[in-house]
């Protein structure tokens, strides 16, 4: 079975929308006008307003509030998440909500597409992060001893999780024309960790009565693969990691490609989808309208996809691509001029066109 | 006390070869003429051949025997280690020499400066990496369950640990005409452990009588510092990280100069230090002559100045840099077509003019 989900039946589709903090507040209502404006492909739709993240936590208490998960749970298809800002020392209490969400709807797919805005033969290639266990477990302590405080923290890496992140890894490998899925890891260092890792992603295919027979499969060591990003991107294709690697990965291949605000991803379980811009809550611009809204109108796009909705997907997408292309109109993360309203605007004129 | 060690007053001066796997058969005897070719700034030299790596696994059954370490502790004042090969599986009995030389020999920590090759205004930084910790204790366990495998992994970070590698942070950059540390972590995340590493970090200027009180401290989440690095190297001069997280931004950071073949390090201690180049044993050119030695020449300055003989290891250095800046005798790596022989003796060359 494909994760993509099958193709839609649904007479409504609603949307939770969870902005959060920074600039979150405005690329997740540009994502919104985009999605209002296919919607003569999509059935009728409603968008329920939700509240999580640091500033929520410090008029509420709680970053994450029992509300916004129950309405994403019990009323929602899917959701767009902006970005969190975190404190910058450790406070009692608070927990990053994106994190939380991730595990408590059991999204456990992070898809990351990085490709050129420009010259997509240079980097074209998908990251796919597991986004449950690893280092985010958040399984934590801390004693005192003779020598000073000491830390522990525990990286899970479970064969079930690796399995199913594998088979996305598969499945998106074998839709593209180069088929090539890179398993990223350090099991030089972390032989029983990233042992099960690797060997987890590795079994998938004997799983899957051959389905994925024509996928090629390499490996790359997790401090090599940020080297070899730099140098050769093109090498890479598909890239399937733990979640931490994964983490810092997206963000090496987001720099090739001019900037993080352009790059969208879905946290996607079996039953679940949620848009989120990869990029975080940029404080030093929230608020002057600057933002760069494609990485927020992309993720909507990607997650309609996902749901089944092709040609609403490709619709904006397209509308998005022929914005950036002829590089006028930029916001200044990408050396224009241009404002967010001003790029969503566009990208909304072309969708109707 | 500053970490480099005090101005010599040896009789003889005792290095340890350990050129390990591949390349690293190339390029330690080219590190080791480099040294001869300053030996008239050194007390009496004394090199003793040693035993490690994946090939000494596959014959001795252990890939860092121990009279590699006795003769190390024992007989050695310093060392150059090479590269290791690592098995594509994991294998029984095998484990990380590199990794466990640091931990046996307490080398806490690793020094990776990181220069541009032609234009030294793009990049010009130092990492610090913490290197005897982290996801580096090696402490996994593998269980069966109903629901299939699960391992764990434990990152340990400790006070000490963070604290003396701090030490080294704020004395490096005190020592630069920018004077800034970058304390590279994840505390959004990770806030036990990372939290206990920036504070311990932070915490260096007060137990220090004001000596780093004009060191800047700037912080970077690790995913953000990897596109940074990508984007705006220059805003780095120090970079300070627990132990993952620097094995990576090295990679990165060496991903901008060019190749990771002129990169080098040390891996130092209160009492010993070790050269090594940052490059792998690269087994697709090993044995072709055409490795580049310069990573692990500068190793061996670096190791040298550590020691305190700064005019050996600044006619190294430069010879070096007058080799690479004309950009006409370079390996193939750097784009030339010059073979490691060849480059190492224009750099002893211009030594003894
Ligand atoms: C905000 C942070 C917890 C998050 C992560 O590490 O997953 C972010 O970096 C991301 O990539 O979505
Ligand atoms: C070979 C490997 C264990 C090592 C490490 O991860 O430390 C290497 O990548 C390095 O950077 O020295």
């Amino acid at each position: 079975r494909s994760m993509a989900m099958a193709a839609p039946s649904r007479k409504s589709l609603t949307i939770g929308l969870i902005p959060a903090d920074g600039i979150g507040r405005e690329v997740i209502p540009a994502a919104r006008d985009a999605i209002v404006a296919v919607k003569s492909e999509l059935p009728d739709l409603k968008f329920i307003d939700l509240l999580a993240g640091w500033e929520t936590f410090t008029r509420t208490g709680t970053a994450l509030p029992r509300d916004t998960v129950q309405i994403l749970k019990e009323e929602c298809d899917c959701a767009l998440f902006g970005s969190v800002s975190s404190p910058s020392r450790k406070v009692a209490g608070y927990s990053s909500p994106i994190v939380a969400l991730r595990k408590e709807l059991d999204l456990y797919a992070n898809i990351r597409p990085v490709v050129s805005v420009q010259d997509t033969s240079r980097v074209d290639l998908i990251v796919v992060r597991e986004n449950t266990e690893c280092l985010y477990v958040k399984e934590e302590n801390l004693i005192q001893t003779e020598k000073g405080k000491e830390a522990r923290a525990t990286r899970l890496i479970t064969e079930r999780a690796s399995s199913r992140i594998g088979r996305i890894g598969f499945e998106l490998a074998k839709a593209r024309p180069r088929k090539l899925l890179t398993i990223i890891h350090k099991s030089n260092v972390l032989s029983v960790t990233d042992g099960l890792f690797r060997e987890s992603v590795r079994g998938v295919p004997a799983l899957s009565d051959g389905k994925y027979d024509d996928v090629n499969i390499e490996e790359q060591l997790v401090d090599s693969a940020v080297y070899r990003l730099f140098r050769e991107p093109q090498i890479f294709d598909v890239m399937v990691a733990p979640n931490l690697y994964g983490d810092i990965i997206s963000d090496a291949a987001a720099a090739l490609v001019g900037s993080l605000g352009v790059i969208p991803s879905i946290n996607a379980g079996d039953n679940f989808v949620m848009g989120e811009p990869v990029h975080g809550s940029a404080p030093d611009i929230a608020g002057k309208g600057i933002a760069n809204p494609v990485a927020s109108i992309r993720s909507a796009a990607l997650m309609l996809r996902h749901l089944g909705y092709v040609s609403a997907a490709d619709k904006i997408d397209k509308a998005v691509n022929d914005t950036l292309a002829p590089a006028k109109l930029l916001t200044p993360d990408l050396g224009g001029t241009a404002s967010t309203t001003q790029v969503t605007e566009h990208i909304m004129g072309l969708i109707k066109e």
